[in-house]
């Protein structure tokens, strides 16, 4: 397999440079705007190039997904490697701003549509993204357990709150104050 | 404004038989699967009968939603009202399993496509919802909101998570046990 001989692009890179592409739709059209021939005139190949590493839109929206994970994860074990005063509040802010910050990747990450049994790749990103969390809690199987999915659950359904608007902030309240706030509030 | 001579329904009947029969199509088969026609057709009535009650399809969700928030509201302060040892814990539990019994409704009523701004009968039965958990909450008017907004968001997260099937049950796991464990661990 070799891209063409007037493509820009080495195997790998292309790759890389198509799922950078896709980023970038996804985030400023949403997931229906993201198709495999848009997606190739963005990055300027043939209409089949992309075909050579997804082999459907459904191969494309996973490995964005296992993307995100993988870069959801990094700065949540950045975060948790420079020894914050409250790692649990650190996180979970770090948890937050990536989803505000990242809004329709953060939703693909977790739609339903994109089942994660029967998809190893994105099951697995998906649980190291967990088990930082997880790390951090800290306590035995079954107590850490729970306090880690007690602490997901706080800090997922404030990100879906604010993303879907749910929220109505105060005249001048400021948002990342007020996530603070409720984080560090139990 | 009246009914058709062979409709069995009077006007304020007509208007709770059309919202309870899109309350069953809407769980059946989703947002999608809702048509006003469709509607007329469940209830045994013309095509434009639906139309004296609902302008457009959309007044009909937003009118689905005001009644899920009612309803929703109503189970929690029944819960409220009958003086649990833990109060939260039974508000936080109600409030999952109401996500859970109610998957598309509970979808709907939290949907950003239905603007609670400029909705103004959504935005109060919404709010109305919220001021049961603030309540039992109690604090001052900064704190208690703060709190209400974390336990607001604890719920709302771990209900999201079940629906769409982010959390991983073990073997043999009881569901409402682990949302049990879930809300008494903070």
């Amino acid at each position: 397999m070799s891209t063409s001989a007037n493509s820009p692009y080495h195997h790998g890179n292309l790759r890389q440079a198509l799922l950078e592409a896709a980023l970038i739709i996804l985030e400023k059209e949403g997931e229906v705007g993201l198709g495999l021939r848009d997606l190739a005139r963005a990055v300027g190949v043939s209409a089949a190039a992309p075909y050579r590493h997804f082999d459907s839109r459904a191969a494309l929206l996973e490995a964005l997904a296992v993307t995100g994970f993988q870069r959801f994860s990094a700065a949540m074990e950045a975060v948790a490697a420079s020894n914050p005063p409250d790692p649990m509040a650190a996180l979970g802010k770090t948890y937050v701003l990536f989803a505000l910050s990242n809004a329709n990747l953060f939703r693909l990450m977790f739609s339903p549509q994109l089942k994660k049994d029967g998809r190893p790749g994105l099951r697995m990103a998906a649980d190291a993204a967990f088990d930082t969390l997880r790390h951090v809690v800290g306590g035995d199987m079954q107590t850490g357990r729970i306090k880690a999915l007690a602490a997901w659950a706080k800090v997922h359904g404030l990100s879906i709150l604010l993303l879907d608007g749910q929220i109505a902030l105060r005249a001048g309240e400021d948002t990342e104050a007020l996530i603070a706030e409720i984080i560090g509030s139990l």
